[in-house]
Order: C-alpha cells, then structure tokens, then sequence
C-alpha cells in the first residue's frame, strides 16, 4: 500500500511528534500545513512558487470544483494533479463544510444535503455516496469522508445527532468509496461535548482508516476551548495515525495543535488575510496596507526569505495594495503561505531536537504574544 | 556620455535597423517592445518574470506615480528602480498623454494642463517643468518630453497649434531639465497631415536629444493612415537616432513599424487583453475565455516557450479565469508579453539574416492575416 505513515521521532520535552505520511505523489513530513487551494489554485500563486515556498501537500475543495468546473471535466483533464499541473500530494474535503455555510441555502437530509449553488442558485444533492464519486473524479491522494458539522454553540443534542449522523455517512462513505489508489479520512465530530468526540471516535476509529481528523472546531468557539477540547482527545485518538485538525492555520493555533497531537493542518487565513493587506511576520501581524508603511523600506519580516522579503520593501507593497495591483496580493500571499510553512519547518527541526516547549517559548516571545 | 544609440546592422531585404542603445541601466537591442508598468509594476507580473520573458526595458506612467504614490516617496525610496526592484532600463512618459485622455477633466493653456484626478477630483496643474521634476524624481533612464496630442479626426489648425505648442513645451523641458544622467526623447506631432509632421520633425530635431518619438498615432485612425504617415516619415526622422512609436503594440504593427524605420514601442494591449481572457497566439487571436476551450487540454500557443504554455492548458486557464482567479490573468499576461517580446527577438534575428521580409510573410501566413 502507498498509503503509510511512520512516527520518525516524539519530543522528549514535549511529547509531540514528528512523522512522515507516504502517498502515492511523495512524501509529506508532519506536522505539516496544507495551504488551500480552493479552486484549484492557492490564491494568486503558481504552483513553482508553492514548491519554493516548501509545500509539501494543498487542499483543493469538492463542493466549489464540483460547481465550476465539474469534476468528470476535471477527471477527463487527469484529475487535479493533471489539471492544475500540481504533482505533489491534494487532499479534497468533501464539500461538507461549504455546504454547512451555506445556511439559507440548504436543508440537511438522512439521505443527504440538498443545497443551491452561490453562483446561480441551481439546485444540488450532495450524499455520501456522490462525495466519494466526486473526489475519485478529482484523484487526490486523500479524501475526506462526507461529514456534518454544527456550529458553535450548538445544544447537546443538535450537536450528538449530527456526530451519529456523520458516523452513519462515514459507513456509507466506506462502501461507496471503489479500489482507487486514494487513502479515505474519517471526521470526528461532537462539537464541545468531550463524552460526544469520545465517542465520535470509537465510532471512526473502527474503519481502520489511513488517518483521522478533527471536524467541527475553530468554528466560532474561543481558543482555550478548543485546546480544552484537543486536550481531552489527544491519547484517545488512534495513535498510530496521522491526526488532521481541520481549517485551523493561525501562527498561534498551529504551535498549540502540535502540541496536542495534531500532524496537518489547513487554513485560507494566510492568503485570505494577504489580499486584505495582513501580513505575518516573526514579530505579529502587520497590516501592510496601513499608512504607517509607506514609506518603510524594510521587508513585510526581516526574519523571512521568501521572494517578496528578499526584494520589496513594505513601501512598495503598501502602494500595490493600495492602487489594487495584482502583484500586491501576490506578494503578501507568497509571504504569509511561506511564513507558516518555515514556522512548520521549524517546529519539526525542534521536535527533532527535544525543544519544542522551548521554541513556543521564543516563537512567542518574539511574536509578541502570550500564548493561551 | 552613458546613452549612446549605435546601429549594427542594416536588413538587405528590408531596410530595417538593427541597433543598441546603451544606457546606464544596460543596453537594448532593438527593435525593441517595452512592456508598460503603469503604477510600478507590469499588471500582474513580478520582475523576475518579466526578466525570464526577456523584458529589456519598461515604462512607467508619470500621471499615475505623480498622484499615488508621488513623485517624492520614489525618490526617498531609491526611485523607480529602487522602488520596484527593477534593474534594468525604464523609460517614463510624461503624462500628457493621460491627461489628454481627460476629456472631462482638464483645461489646456500655454503654460500647462490644469486637471482633476480620475481618484478624488482633486486639482493638479503640470507643466513642461513640474513633468521633467517628476520625471526626474522617478530617475528612469529616459524621460519623454511633456507635449500635446490631439485626438483623431482633429482639423489641421487645432493640429498644427497643439505641434507648434509641443515643439515650445520641448524648449521648456530642455531648459528646465537638470543635469542628470537621464536621457530626454522630444515627441513629434502633427497628426495626420505630412506637413505639420515633417514641420514637427524639424522642430525636434534641433535639440539633437539621444532619442525622437512618434506621438499622435494610434489614437484611433486606420492601420493604413497611420502606416501612411510612417512611410512618410522615415527618411525624414534622424537616423542616427532611436526612432520610438508611443502607444502601438499589436502583433501586426509591430512588424509594420519596424518596416517602416521604428525601433522601439510600447502598449499596454498584451497585458490589458490578459486580463480579459485574450491571448495572442503564433496563430492568431484566442478568446480562452470562450466556451470553446472549456476542454482543451493543448496550450495557449504551441509555438510558445513561456511559463503558462510549459505548463498549463487552455482548459485549467479558461477555468481560472471564468472563476475569476488571480492566477489566470498572470498567466495570460506573461504569454502575451512573452509572444510581443519574441516577436521582437525574431525580427532583430531576422533583420541580422536579411530575411524580415520573409520573416513578415511566415508570420503573416501563420497568423491568418494578410497585414496591411
């Protein structure tokens, strides 16, 4: 099987671990951070400036490529490697979540979610069982299970129905799914309700899947309840997996997440911020955009060594910001998406060497920030 | 003297010059095609970029650096080189042309142009010696002289007083001028009318400045009148001199000027119908745009050696651009540069060779157009 992955090393002073998950597009080492393509691009970047920036995997999501252009066109282009020429390892979601946001715009069955485009309003079914279709059709080397989410707060019960519901779809998901070379994730789910993620786990946990990831956080809640909550899971979640917590990529929250066990990440917030003219740098958020910079002839972080801090000066950006220049975005996307992936190299470089607690301590000496 | 302009070679078959034109930022073969960077950048494009697609030289927009960021702020950062990381030659217009486009916005009289800015309203008033301040504070190695054009059809009196005003304004940008080792081009007018041409010619030349432009056409005449008034113009034109055609860039005039004694242009045409989902191709025009090419998995061009035809298909460019993503206008930006840049680089071969004509008749029977 050329789905694997391997604990290569747990730090002695933190206990997090470092690892490597083997696909069929090449080697991912953990913890890692999976920048979001959406539709098929990360926003504003190609796909050598990804690889500069040390990518080592993207996300790509079903529900907007199911829309535009439609997955059996992007099957018949060679699935997404081929399509957006990107021949390192995707991962898809399974268009859940984007579906759970449109809130006036869906209407969640047993069968499945019936919902309206946000491009025409044409209607759509989307199961189980067409999740699996679709993101076979995209070819990534892994796939997410078609799952419920709530939002925050949610009561016990909304919150327990959708946590069994998304186990009845996980199961439908298994046996839906056909002998591709592609590794399925299961989702935990149960909202803050730590007996209802204890069980979300037994639950997935029983497929025997290649990974498992953490649903339904980062969704509205403050922060030290989430890490309660990752705390609580921590060595109950299958230890010889790869731990995937789900659209959390703040500088802040990945260090936490790695040390509570979690192995990938992904997140729009680097380049979404980016294009708004936030950038983040070893010494806190930077609003670029703002008129304190226009005449700043330093780089976005004198840290960093990405190609925008190596030859533009904040000045220069803050003018392409400000005129709507497209290489403005792409600049301070190029950063951010480079920021947190050196943050991740560096996080596995101190794992590897016993210091992770120690490394926090500076990253956020530095930053500027306490931590939570 | 770091500007100097030398001709290497003259095309047995044609007649067209092949020449360089040292300056103190390197040298540019020519003829040469000059990418425009209106704000301080080539819409979309990094400087890297523009280098791989073998950019000798820029231009950059008086107008639009005057009002956002200002002349000054470029000067504190270094000027446009330094402000945009661009090492190698830049040439600035001087504004007149933009606030010539105005048309609702500005008061032409002798001593200058009163304006309102097409951002806030505010009111501006430039001169033949604020344009050679500004022009002066940017520090691009030439600076065009600020004159006046007038649009087409226009009667000859309206004509001849805008030439005879341009040829009064070159005598205050010469005198105004510091000594800085940029080089001044002076601009001639005249419209359509052979006479005033031939007159401007001679009001221009006086001043024995390193460079001579052609000003006034592509404002909207026929190819063939502006061909017309070219043919007229050659031999008339110092030919120890760059001969530099403001505003023209399509695949067609450029070959068409070139045979009619230019040696430099500029447009904003490969970059403007980028972003419009337009791409030039060895063949002719694509509309990529177009449903046509929703599955075409073949390149923009297959002639093409850029980056976006190396890489990506018609079908993955058409989808970034229908879903408005930043990465397909990049793409198309860099292959239209990229094919207006080669067109230029196979002409010069060409003229070496003492084939253009055969050369013009290649092209022309590929791209499905009989030229004029």
């Amino acid at each position: 099987m050329s789905f694997e992955y391997e604990v290569l090393h747990t730090c002695a002073q933190s206990g997090a671990r470092l690892g490597v998950l083997h696909t069929p597009h090449g080697d991912i080492y953990t913890p890692a951070f999976m920048p979001v393509g959406t539709q098929a691009t990360v926003k504003s970047l190609s796909p050598d400036e990804l690889k500069e920036c040390g990518s080592q995997i993207i996300l790509a999501n079903t529900y907007h490529l199911y829309l535009r252009p439609g997955h059996e066109l992007i099957r018949r282009m060679g699935g997404l490697h081929g399509f957006m020429n990107w021949d390192r390892p995707i991962l898809t979601d399974s268009g859940g979540f984007q579906i759970f946001s449109l809130t006036q715009l869906r209407k969640i069955r047993e069968e499945g979610v019936e919902f309206q485009s946000h491009l025409d309003g044409s209607r759509h079914f989307l199961t189980p069982e067409l999740a699996m279709e679709i993101e076979e059709a995209l070819g990534a080397d892994v796939m997410m299970a078609f799952d419920e989410c709530v939002a925050y707060p949610s009561e016990r019960s909304a919150t327990e129905y959708a946590m069994e519901r998304t186990a009845r779809w996980l199961e439908r998901c298994v046996k839906a799914r056909t002998d591709t070379p592609q590794a399925l994730f299961g989702i935990v789910q149960g909202g803050m309700y730590p007996d209802l993620r204890e069980r979300s786990i037994a639950l997935t946990a029983q497929y025997d899947l290649p990974g498992i990831a953490i649903g339904g956080l980062s969704v509205g809640e403050p922060k030290p309840v989430m890490y309660e909550i990752l705390d609580f899971m921590r060595d109950k979640l299958p230890a010889e997996k790869p731990h995937y917590l789900m659209g959390v990529g703040s500088p802040d929250c990945l260090i936490e997440g790695v040390l509570r066990g979690v192995d990938m990440f992904d997140c729009v917030l680097p380049t979404r911020i980016a294009r708004n003219g936030t950038v983040m740098t070893a010494r806190g958020k930077v609003v670029v955009r703002n008129a304190d910079y226009k005449e700043d002839p330093g780089p976005l972080d004198e840290d960093c060594d990405c190609y925008a801090c190596r030859n533009f000066s904040r000045a220069y950006i803050r003018h392409l910001l400000k005129t709507n220049e497209i290489l403005g975005a792409r600049l301070t996307s190029l950063h951010n998406v480079r920021f947190l992936l050196r943050e991740m190299e560096e996080i596995r470089e101190a794992i590897r060497c016993d210091r992770l607690l120690d490394w926090r301590k500076d990253f956020y000496a530095k930053y500027g920030y306490e931590g939570i």
